[in-house]
């Protein structure tokens, strides 16, 4: 088994962690890697759960904070194993943003900070790149919930090495338009199910998007067909065509608003939900939360809003709030050439062993 | 092998050529069994070519014409035997209507008129419902065009036994239209190919179909999608989304024209062909033509125009007049309850034996 060195900079367990492949159903070896690198610990109480590695501390603080990061990636695409420019100070490789450089961080914390001034929960999760039913932090929620129960939650999804709070919700449905088969030499004869969906596209392409401001930040909600089928053959008139549409809606809506919106926004048309996740409210006013602004960012910290789902919304929902922390640029995670600066990846540990620590950073 | 009775009835002789199963590519067993009936006829001259059947008098007359019907089918859909109705006068199965009745009117008289007012070349051929590189008659074409030269041919495709002239042609085109990828989160990013659709399919919807009158026939073009597809991953802004668009065009047309009009009318959109047939000109000013109508319609014969594509285009290009005469409403081919009334292939044996024999039909 590949050993991990927790004495090491966090940019090198980066590595070590990269050059392990862990893709989604497949964390069987990460996950040991892990476990056993924390057990080492003395003053850290471990759990394990399928390939998800809790690890806590129990020293009866009056506060507890989880930080959070899934330990699986998606699929290689030629970019293993893990490759350092010491010119540029980027580390290349799958999962260096998305997210082991979060992963390694939150161990180098785990092994260094022997007296935070919270009690830390710290959580390392299976499956968070594939359906929702695997997803580490929903079964640990669902088997173990005391586990999460805390004042606050840091998750290490890739935000540039600053805040962002809240997430969007994202909702999928499928509209159907209908009409009549035909034989196309007699197109006359019936009605055309893919011209019946201009209507549909219309509405689309005139949408105007909702961007309402939310404890200071400015969200940005999105509507867009993902996908179109229809046909049946060459020489037939269709008389069905499928538009798959994907709603990214604001926090302040609930998955019933945003349902109840796309249904009025497409009536009379045949819609159908075929998935469905809530957002996640930034909850800034909230003490722990401005806690570790104040903390992390300073008095001018930036905090901006998260676009994309991420697991805070599961914290949310446990009544935990949450924020994203961490290094990489979102726009780079799932993309062959995923890479982080380093300096991302240092400037997280920084401030939150400073935050943990009760200092201030040195910045 | 199962034997022809060609001194049956041409119901009769239907039946035994729609239960010799013979869906395209498996022609062996029907085109050995019209093969053997043929040659037994001392009057007739019989070629064969694949499974491509030719049989033809050579009395010397002033004219020849051609009576060609195709012996292949769809594939089987559940309606294999044949089953007579015999209250309704209906025959039942696949192949009954396209176009095994005609078939067995071309059996019938090659068997039977021993000595025609025209020469006649009788075609069998096989391939008719694949595609057009397999297709019987285009390789006799190709291989033997002087045993389909003549002055006028009559394709027994199902036209409700009456006569209908020329054919419209058919093009199909791919039009595309593009845009930018983006993460659907922040899809203000992107540009989406399938909202820039609805464009395409705004002026699909509101195309107002030519009429053009030929020869007296009118004549009703279309030009419907007949496919749609986009799409990347339910999380992606699209950047592509193509329809499939068929263009079905008067005979007056070219497949030229045809295709000018069609870029024309979805410009500036990329657009590409993928399949081209050019219509027929119904031709009913030759003397041939007059000559048939005459004789098979009578001084008021119903003549319609024939919306579909058939191999009357192919007589076209070989300069020889041609329409479709054969029993079976065309709106029943290859539908699962396909069925022809015995009363159209008995019309039809009528009709054409009176023709043939320079007689007028009994009506």
């Amino acid at each position: 088994m590949t050993a991990l060195d927790l004495t090491a900079d966090a940019v090198t367990l980066t590595r070590q962690l990269v050059d392990i492949e862990s893709v989604s159903r497949n964390e069987q070896q990460i996950a040991d890697a892990v476990e056993t690198a924390l057990r080492a610990l003395p003053h850290l109480e471990v759990v394990r759960r399928g390939h998800t590695v809790v690890a806590r501390t129990t020293l009866g603080r009056a506060s507890r904070v989880v930080i959070a990061g899934h330990l699986d990636t998606v699929p290689v695409n030629e970019n293993l194993p893990s490759r350092l420019d010491e010119a540029t100070g980027i580390l290349h490789g799958l999962g260096t943003c998305d997210m082991k450089g979060g992963d390694a961080v939150i161990l180098r914390l785990a092994a260094t900070v022997t007296e935070p001034v919270h009690d830390v929960t710290y959580v390392l999760y299976e499956a968070e790149e594939i359906e929702s039913e695997l997803n580490g932090l929903r079964l640990l929620s669902v088997s173990d919930p005391d586990l999460l129960a805390a004042d606050f939650a840091v998750l290490m999804e890739p935000s540039n090495a600053v805040i962002e709070a809240g997430c969007q919700g994202t909702l999928r449905v499928d509209v159907r338009t209908t009409g009549e088969r035909a034989h196309s030499a007699r197109s006359w004869r019936g009605v055309n199910a893919i011209h019946a969906a201009a209507d549909v596209l219309n509405r689309l392409a005139a949408y105007e998007a909702r961007k309402p401001v939310i404890d200071g930040l400015e969200y940005h909600e999105g509507l867009n067909a993902v996908g179109i089928r229809g046909g049946v053959a060459g020489n037939v008139v269709p008389d069905e065509c499928v538009v798959s549409v994907n709603y990214r809606f604001a926090p302040d809506r609930s998955e019933e608003e945003a349902l109840a919106f796309v249904t009025d926004f497409f009536a009379p048309y045949d819609i159908t939900l075929t998935d469905s996740a809530p957002g996640a409210l930034p909850g800034l006013d909230r003490p722990a939360a401005k806690a570790f602004i104040e903390a992390v960012g300073g008095a001018d910290a930036e905090v901006n809003p998260k676009f994309g789902w991420t697991d805070v919304a599961r914290f949310t929902t446990l009544g935990v709030p949450a924020v994203n922390f961490g290094p990489g640029d979102p726009m780079l995670a799932h993309k062959q050439e995923e890479h982080v600066p380093v300096a991302h990846i240092e400037r997280c540990e920084r401030e939150l062993r400073a935050w943990l620590q009760g200092e201030e950073a040195q910045r």
